[in-house]
């Protein structure tokens, strides 16, 4: 599947339901912000162990993989609320971060506590 | 651009910099949830017409698609460090969402107080 | 009660069920942030209408109210953690909050988008 | 100093700055989850050894302190938008939670993938 075709199962899930009133900019990021919540909620409290564990056992991960789907939708809900492509966005940051974190300067660290 | 495209630059982007070392399931979502908040962020205090005002003005409305492009680069992350397809994920939990929320019952409702 | 007696009261009941263990500054701070989107999640969707009678009925307040207690006790545990007093600290804050936001500046601005 | 007295003067540098108007369950609630992924941030792809490192160094444990204390006092406004006391409200959730996680069965156990 593409995220074409996803993202028009999702806007005719959200019209065959009236829900598109509901749906603002603010009533979404919030949603997006709760559901990443979630996704958290997904490796509160696991060791790195227990995290491998949970990502090797299909169930487990199901409701990982299921977690991020919810962030992903209310991204795409997001950017048809506010009208622009979200795939185009990300392409677009991408490249600001090509530019932000020169590779001769961040090869091998992480990107808070260096000095980039 | 196509999502494939995006993963593969994106993939690119952090081995160049030698970064998987860092990109553990747990620190990924960990990022996704920080993004989402700084999402939030965007909308933090505003009222309606100054939302509707930051998505009509292009400079303002560019923040809002860089903070959602944050979260969706970290989504796509941690599907490749956890081993699954985002969009298939996506596809496959707004199914589950139809059956959850049928037509007849949701129509209308936001799906928080409603007795679906 | 004093929240000196609820933080002790707190101690007890993770030291009772030997959770120190779990109680790392990253496990509390995650579990901070995971309780900050149920605490979120308690008025997705609402209208302002729907939010004043959320508060108005005792039943739902009390949900709100357990969802910030939630967020507070993970506060706590974690200035437990990390060897600070989470009071002093905010009154530090509040105090550096005061010079950073000049009343005659800031008076009836919402601060994110004033020029401070 | 008194969480009453934190709370008396929080609520005095709010209604000095005339910020009251902002100040809805809705937008607080937006704040503290804000808050809580900027508490989340300070610790960010930092390994075990590198988060004793940040809470042994003052400076850093600062910074970690004053988001600890962004989260607290929106927390406090909150509960005095939606008129009740918050540490009695966490006193309440503990006394919940010693009842839901019995000793004898939650000893030792985190209590995200225990049987309880």
């Amino acid at each position: 599947m593409t995220i074409d075709e996803l993202r028009r199962q999702l806007l005719a899930f959200r019209d065959a339901r009236d829900w598109r009133q509901f749906h603002t900019v603010r009533n979404l990021v919030m949603s997006a912000s709760i559901e990443a919540g979630e996704l958290l909620e997904t490796v509160q409290w696991k060791s790195d162990a227990e995290i491998a564990a949970l990502v090797a056992d299909p169930a487990q991960r199901k409701h990982l993989e299921h977690e991020c789907a919810d962030v992903l939708m209310y991204l795409l809900l997001t950017a048809d609320a506010a009208g622009f492509d979200l795939v185009e966005a990300a392409a677009e940051k991408l490249q600001l971060n090509e530019a932000r974190y020169p590779v001769e300067k961040a090869k091998g660290k992480s990107t808070k506590y260096s000095d980039l």
